[in-house]
């Protein structure tokens, strides 16, 4: 498997474009309204929010897709049509209205928002936008799209992998938006994919949750489950490889790099983080079962105090094992070793659950790292997991105290 | 009942200091070591932190308050003596050294130590002060006591209550520190109460688990819950009221007191929470339980993207629904009306689960003061509760951002 250009349209049949119609009333500059669109009918499926409110986008699309086909994908950045008035009549406005201009159902569009909850949709200006969105689209568009999706994102964020297949060469790409309201629990982000493998409905969304749980489900910016996280897939078939219809080699193997692209997805929204100057990898190793494993790394990554001590770079690895501690797993506090880890070096700063003596200089350079590793060794088994967070900064702080105007 | 001076020494039997001694090697000005002491062997009762990693003078304390009996309580600061090195070892030499000073059974003091996590306790710089810290004990020394317990806390915490018991007149009285490290579950900080009423050890913990559940348990600051929180309650039993041994009308008097008392100190901790600016106070009202009540209200005072909000002022009622929706309580969304109320007025943003427009100079003006209220008010039942938490502000990030130094 090997990463390659063109992100949501690397796979056979996509095309994709994004343009700024004025849902972001601020910054005319900033691309707010982005379209995926397949060639032919696709199979799709997608994961969800599992936040009780949940904005109308969801609702909408979570009806569209109950047939496991879609089309097309329409994302808008600036306004989450969240609690929002009229917020299904408003999706389903952008719906019909995009339908009518392609020729397609209404009920084949993916639909979604993403941006400050509980104000009006501006949903004219989207219907105004749609005929130039349409007219954009190219075979090499994902980068429109996916400056499209962002808000607080600094960093654009697609990516494409290969891999054979059976003999035929198959593409997974996509484009993903995440920054803050994100806390392990689905997707806490939005993302799209495409794929050109011929696979069935029902194994696409099997792989989509198993890919979610170890990827994006292991990330957290800031511990806040967004209403309107969403992650699809659509599926051309283009690939022309037999159809994968059940849990074989080829679906193993379709799964890996579904999973491999999803997780530096999740690597790429840690690391664009609001406000975050560092890349924070938690591993746990040694742990009874991969479940107490995430747990624990999950509860070390979302630790505000480790946060803010890996932003000043302050070996404080007090708040890794109190994190820990507070996870709801029951350990033995004695049986942790915690390591930190970067390209400045290596130093183990506590074994069985004891502070050892060690050169703060070395730490001080370690954690001044961008990406910075949090190994934590126990002794209560062979299981392992990796979550990824970022530190918590000034700029943070900054971004959300003021991000409605 | 009514709030008198006095702190930790306002009920009868009991006096307290504090100094410095060494423990905070980077301030000399600040005191390190507390002491109380009873002039008599005291019914005593305790509850601790959850997290699976205790300090170790939990665990000595757990010990010594096996009997129900206590007659000092000694505090350091500056060091959580957590996760170091001859941890209990200390401990015990700690209260050794100080019961043998006093004449005293070194199994009646009750021990505890807040600060940096990992660190090997200093103890000889506490052995070479108690003789100082014992000649200072005085029935007026609640202060020195109060702010010798004190890490990042801007604020010294103490207070006492009054109230009459059958015609004779009780006290509850206590100090507390809190800051960081402050999250739902036990005292997530250290408290320690006296009072002269007369009441069974049994009575007492049955009494003190209640009040920490709607008091301390009640207050967020940073979601990290610590390896050293303790709450003990010392009864001199000075009083001379009918000792309480059962659940009849003077024990609920006595909860009653003691619940008051402990929710103005949870309010202290949360408004001192390290860097706050502002208290929140979140009511949740017409829950179906209490207990959904206090979930609700939970998560929205822990939602970093809600604390972050209130910092600047800005009224984005959608993160406090968007925080309800991730507390694990399922709701109906547009039963959910928002009100943001201070000093400056009060101003609905949301009704049915909608937003409201509403006067932006005014929600602002209302956020800016130091005390605020979310008030969510809900159409499932006619539970309620309130919880308390702070602002996220760049002065936490930069207090955590390096600790240990």
């Amino acid at each position: 498997m090997t990463y390659i250009q063109g992100g949501v349209c690397a796979a056979q049949g996509f095309r994709a474009s994004g343009i700024h119609v004025g849902v972001k009333t601020n910054n005319t500059d900033k691309k707010d309204l982005a379209l995926i669109i397949a060639d032919h009918l696709c199979n799709a499926a997608a994961v969800y929010t599992k936040n009780v409110v949940q904005a109308a986008p969801i609702l909408v699309t979570k009806d569209h897709l109950k047939n496991g086909k879609a089309r097309a994908v329409l994302v808008n950045s600036g306004n989450a049509n969240a609690c929002a008035p009229q917020g299904v009549e408003n999706a389903n406005k952008s719906c019909a209205v995009l339908a009518a201009t392609l020729g397609i159902d209404p009920a084949d569009i993916i639909v979604a928002s993403t941006g400050v909850i509980g104000q009006k949709l501006p949903v004219q200006v989207i219907v105004d936008g749609i005929p130039q969105l349409v007219q954009n689209l190219s075979y090499t568009g994902s980068q429109n799209a996916a400056s499209a999706i962002m808000t607080t994102d600094l960093a654009m964020k697609e990516l494409a992998v290969e891999f054979e297949l059976n003999g035929k060469s198959v593409r997974i790409g996509g484009i993903a938006k995440g920054s803050g309201m994100i806390h392990p629990n689905m997707g806490t982000m939005l993302a799209f994919l495409t794929t050109d493998c011929a696979i069935s409905p029902d194994m696409m969304q099997q792989a989509l949750i198993h890919a979610t749980n170890v990827s994006f489900n292991r990330v957290s910016v800031d511990g806040d489950t967004s209403t309107n996280d969403m992650l699809s897939l659509m599926a051309s078939g283009m690939a022309g490889n037999g159809e994968i219809v059940s849990d074989g080699v080829d679906y193993q193997i379709f799964l890996a790099a579904l999973c491999d692209i999803c997780k530096e997805f999740a690597k790429m929204i840690a690391a664009d983080g609001e406000g975050a100057q560092h890349l924070i990898t938690c591993i746990v190793r040694g742990a009874k079962t991969e479940a107490e494993a995430e747990a624990l790394s999950k509860s070390v990554i979302s630790s505000t105090l480790t946060k803010a001590a890996v932003f000043g770079a302050d070996a404080n690895w007090g708040r890794v094992i109190c994190a820990m501690g507070y996870s709801g797993v029951a350990f033995d506090p004695e049986g942790v070793a915690i390591t930190f880890e970067s390209a400045a070096g290596k130093l183990m700063v506590c074994a069985h659950g004891r502070g050892l003596s060690f050169d703060e200089d070395l730490a001080k350079k370690i954690l001044q790292e961008h990406d910075v590793t949090i190994d934590i060794m126990m002794d209560a088994g062979k299981a392992e997991c990796t979550c990824w967070g970022c530190d918590i900064t000034y700029e943070y702080i900054k971004i959300n105290g003021d991000y409605r105007t």
